[in-house]
């Protein structure tokens, strides 16, 4: 049975280093501050929200969420935008996607102000996912990937490295930055000829593919570490990841769980990134 | 022996039909046109610079030289590029790499227009490689090499892909190009651990490790597609890439040579993107 790699370990041991610079922060008389913008009702984004808002409080930080009417047109949505950019009192902004129909993402990411932009919208933070550049912001899944990598001493350096998707969120960024911590990376994808002899192959695999349960033992090398980055249902509704965990962790050396795995770890993350906001726009 | 992949030969295909671009812009009485930006001498430098200037009269396209003096202060060569931003018969921009050490890339790049950008300095364009949006500008070099494989018809769709390199201009860019194209794609570096073991399950093989010779026949996979994006010069003085090509065209199926491979593609892609920028820029 493989060693579980709890993301709310991960969590709570980062909480309490952010709690700490808070109170210097503090000390200093600054309350570093997040404004969450929705527009419309999702039930997964208040989901999301209601976590991010308890954890963000948990950690000492200012949390405010705009939600705005669903039907908002683009113009007045880029006004909230730049009220809350010019706001000096808040440090970091996070738009919850998707946006509705009327509201083109590909404006409003050239409008979020870059240093507050905590979730990497703005093509500046992408741009330096890709470089490696520091001082800006990663998005915050795959930050927690590499969260939980670090706090268990696992270090990617030369090892072959699976990625399995592609996306914008997880898979891309992700691969940049393991890039980064130079692993050996491969990006495998729904086009990916297959699948399985490439994933055995990998030391570390990372299923962020968003198809429940479909990473199945004989696709994971004996010992590799195994990252689940899916939040899915099953047939019986019941929460999994893009891994079959009852079959997968008979084989793989250390593996997260879905829940309680990465999804434990993003909010903290987003903690963290206003926090860094804040410190950068205090000169500090 | 492997087929070989012409640089020439491609290149002179594509110039073909951008000569036809730039006739029916000519009707409309636009003239397509680049600036070349230079501070100071090097070598390297003005042998790309010559290319590109008479690969541009070739195909009809205006190219000036901007040879700035070695000591000029940045604010100076910011006051010149944004010159050069508002002046509307200007359609691309190529700044010549490396800049000085007074003059900070991390600063320019936020100043190009990125519409006139054509060799992708600016991060909204990086920001667009990296997610496959449509509308900007790669690297010439990774384009070179995309067009290589378009025009012998070789489609990476769900093939083994393998870079050897991570740099901003060729590697990262490249991984994220082939990757909107299907292929299934590994980066290797220097802290890949067996990199022959790597390489050899490559069905298509780039070379972009900045090494003379250092893929030997051991690498290369029987038949697969090698792409050399190299250029060094070996004990004698020659012109060589980073393919052992004496050794690897015995076992590939097809090969770029160097010279006359990637190289010769570059400074008619860079022409491509400037009659692109002058389209745009016209709402053709």
């Amino acid at each position: 049975m493989a060693t579980l790699l709890k993301g709310k370990e991960v969590a709570e041991s980062l909480k309490q280093k952010l709690k700490e610079e808070v109170e210097m922060l503090c000390q200093k008389g600054i309350t570093p501050s997040l404004s969450i913008v929705i527009v419309g009702d999702r039930a997964d984004s208040a989901a999301y929200i209601k976590g991010a808002v308890k954890r963000c409080s948990e950690i000492g930080i200012e949390c405010n969420v705009r939600e705005l009417p669903k039907d908002l047109v683009q113009d007045k949505f880029v006004d909230v935008i730049r009220q809350l950019n010019d706001d000096e009192k808040v440090n970091g902004i996070m738009i919850m996607r998707p946006l509705p129909g009327q509201i083109s993402e590909n404006v409003v990411k050239y409008e979020i102000f870059p240093a507050k932009d905590v979730d990497c919208m703005s093509p500046v933070n992408i741009s330096k996912v890709m470089s490696g550049e520091e001082g800006g912001f990663a998005p915050c899944t795959p930050s927690a990937v590499m969260e939980i990598l670090h706090h268990y001493g696992i270090d990617p350096k030369g090892k072959r490295t699976t990625i399995i998707g592609r996306s914008m969120v997880v898979g891309r960024p992700l691969a940049m930055m393991l890039l980064k911590e130079n692993a050996t990376i491969t990006v495998c994808h729904t086009k990916t000829l297959n699948l399985a002899e490439e994933s055995r192959r990998a030391e570390i695999l990372i299923a962020a593919a968003g198809k429940a349960k479909m990473v199945k033992r004989n696709m994971v090398k004996e010992g590799a570490v195994v990252i689940d980055v899916g939040i899915n249902f099953d047939e019986n509704g019941r929460m999994c990841g893009d891994v079959d965990f009852d079959e997968v962790s008979q084989v793989a050396g250390m593996i997260t769980p879905v829940p309680g795995g990465v999804g434990a770890v993003t909010s903290t993350i987003l903690a963290k990134h206003v926090i860094d906001a804040c410190k950068i726009q205090n000169g500090l």
